[in-house]
């Protein structure tokens, strides 16, 4: 069969599957689920033997060891995936919550109730686990999946989406609730974004390349963060130890992650007495600073004039743009301009100041005195997190089991007409 | 000025009008839209001569009656247009309700607050009147508008979008608050539909090649629906005379809206007694049957037997399609495969079917004993309606006011860290 074929096809089978997954008791799916982490375990020697055959290949071409180590399995990663896969089963299901319901004159009775989005195609990078972790969040919320992971991690992957189809079909659910495309033509990931006849949104978890291009091909939802620039602005009225504390935390704790900080704003009024502190510290800290000319004035001559592009860069490192500004308009136009908006913070302990921070900025997450690090489904309470958004419809900011539902509305009359 | 060039700086400035509008008060919002509608009443003289251009010129061209109708207004016309602004005033406005606040463990206290989408790209064919309601609606909860209307509106929509910036300007909001596309060419559509650095999504109001064009080239997310193949289910347990009642409302009233029945499905064991009775009703109604072979049997040799290709036709005409079904399943199957997931109903005294179908339908709106007519935001009570959406993320059927908002998440601290 030719690729758009097969890709045809996997729609095809995935909206079938969607429509039984609509309508399984929570029952039913926590049963799947249960079942996906004993196949996990019970499987683990074969899930991990195809791994190390793709790490083999994958040093085989020279691939360099901190991707190696994205793609490698062991038997502590395995039993924490099968074991994150039963956190799963104990959150509550958002399915057929009822939003609101009443009558209005007509008489008939409206219901907005919470269901399932349908189908939805994740595409992903090298590391195996998201195959698993992604495919039982939309199991638990009655979603079906297409999964297209990267092509150095296909025999991993497709040990672990065996496991999800054994487990599916153990709870007496439609195996084809998941399924994953084994072939790794670049063509594929195009194909998949044209599929809007059978899928009803899009999830790209990846590079900013691999989301340009389904953005470019996709006919449906796309549901995704190009870019986490994420941008700390210190008030005139900052509580400065504290200002410290949030930027190293946002800064030097995890800097691959998206909501570090890749950008430090400090009012003139205090950047004399504090950029040179905070200047030491992060030097401590071995973080790289680039300044605007009035910052590199107090950080001293060691430290590097930032080029235009470092404010539009997610450095994704130990690197901070730095730039001192004369007002809170200046700070929010610069977020404005060059923040991603994912999650940007004020120090400040101007109630008022605040509340303009807040409102104005136009950001998923927005922060008043604490640090951009806590946009994460874990940290917000939802038990787990399929990604986080920069779009506005609908999902925005971290993404729980709620962000994978819609909602319909169920209307029941005794024979209203419109007339 | 090129035309990419032209329709990057409406968005530039579209971004720049929205930041204002976003953290408008109501009372601002709804003095503009006053402003608007005493506008229009002002300017009303210079409108109607705007418009009997147009129509003079489609005239000219051969453009048929029924469509010069669309495109005429005429002092009642436009005084029903000012009269539905100021109804926009009196509705509550959405943005600033808090969805939910909580603190995680963390400390940090999470407030979810409705906000303005933002910038909202609106493409729509030939009736000006959408003008003005597409962007009070928008303006009212805070977004910005870049319009798009048919070429043979142009003058019309010109003067009206005048009155609209007017509005703005008087009650101290950005008149590019409001922007009309004044360029014909076809190329604006495409061009609009891939300005994802400016816009947040793109709602086109039109005919399905429109619709096909941008999400062809969209790189935001489109509201749309394609078209409104709405199907009525009569059971075995119907109650037949009213099954009769909602068939007639649905397709007789007003044929050409996308909440009319363009399919029935009727159950084998009513089919004997009901279909000649519902035959010769819609005969005396004018409507043309096309019928699968079982129900031609019971309809008479005058009704035409379907073609394929009448499933799957929204005929927004006095025709409907009728089919016999053997069961619930077999009605569900169809609708799945040849529905559009707007409005579909069923007719039946048994609860127990009935709920099945409204669980199982995929639709926006599922009915129980009433018309699919009612699939409308004036008859939900959401006083406005910008449109019916089958897309799924994240507006669903009817939407209102509340559909042209999103959410941010606002973060208060006292310097917790994620460490």
């Amino acid at each position: 069969m030719n690729l758009a074929d097969e890709i045809e096809e996997l729609g095809r089978r995935s909206r079938a599957a969607a429509r039984q997954l609509a309508i399984a008791p929570r029952a039913a799916k926590d049963a799947a689920l249960e079942a996906v982490a004993a196949a996990i375990e019970a499987n683990a020697e074969r899930v991990l033997a195809a791994n190390a055959a793709d790490v083999e290949a994958a040093a085989h071409r020279g691939v360099a060891e901190a991707m190696l180590d994205r793609l490698r399995l062991d038997a502590t990663r395995l039993a924490k995936i099968a074991r994150q896969v039963r956190d799963v089963v104990q959150l509550p299901d958002p399915v057929g919550e009822v939003l609101r319901a009443w009558s209005p004159p007509s008489g008939i009775r409206i219901e907005k109730r919470r269901v399932p989005i349908g189908t939805i195609g994740i595409i992903f990078e090298s590391r195996p686990n998201v195959t698993i972790d992604a495919a039982a969040l939309c199991l638990k919320t009655g979603n079906a999946t297409i999964l297209r992971g990267g092509s150095e991690a296909l025999h991993s992957n497709l040990a672990l989406a065996e496991c999800l189809r054994t487990g599916l079909g153990a709870a007496g659910l439609p195996a084809d609730g998941v399924q994953l495309i084994g072939r790794t033509e670049r063509e594929a990931v195009k194909l998949l974004a044209q599929l809007d006849r059978w899928l009803d949104v899009i999830i790209p978890r990846g590079g900013e390349a691999l989301i340009r291009t389904v953005v470019e091909h996709a006919r449906m939802p796309v549901i995704k963060h190009y870019t986490g620039l994420c941008i700390l602005y210190v008030d005139a009225a900052a509580d400065l130890p504290m200002a410290a504390r949030l930027a190293v935390d946002a800064k030097v704790r995890r800097p691959g992650v998206c909501n570090a900080i890749e950008t430090l704003l400090v009012h003139r009024a205090v950047a004399p007495d504090w950029l040179p502190v905070l200047g030491a510290e992060m030097r401590a800290h071995g973080v790289e600073l680039r300044a605007d000319p009035a910052a590199q004035a107090l950080l001293g001559a060691e430290c590097r004039l930032a080029e235009e592009a470092d404010w539009d860069t997610e450095f994704l490192d130990l690197r901070l743009a730095v730039k001192v500004v004369d007002s809170l308009d200046e700070a929010l136009e610069h977020i404005q301009r060059h923040g991603s908006h994912h999650s940007d913070a004020i120090v400040t302990r101007d109630p008022a100041t605040a509340e303009r921070f807040l409102n104005e900025v136009d950001s998923a997450t927005v922060y008043w005195n604490a640090s951009t690090r806590f946009t994460d489904g874990g940290e917000f309470g939802f038990g787990a997190e399929i990604g986080i958004s920069t779009d506005k419809l609908h999902a925005r900011g971290p993404m729980g089991l709620e962000e994978l539902t819609t909602y319909k509305y169920l209307i029941r009359g005794t024979g209203e007409v419109r007339g």
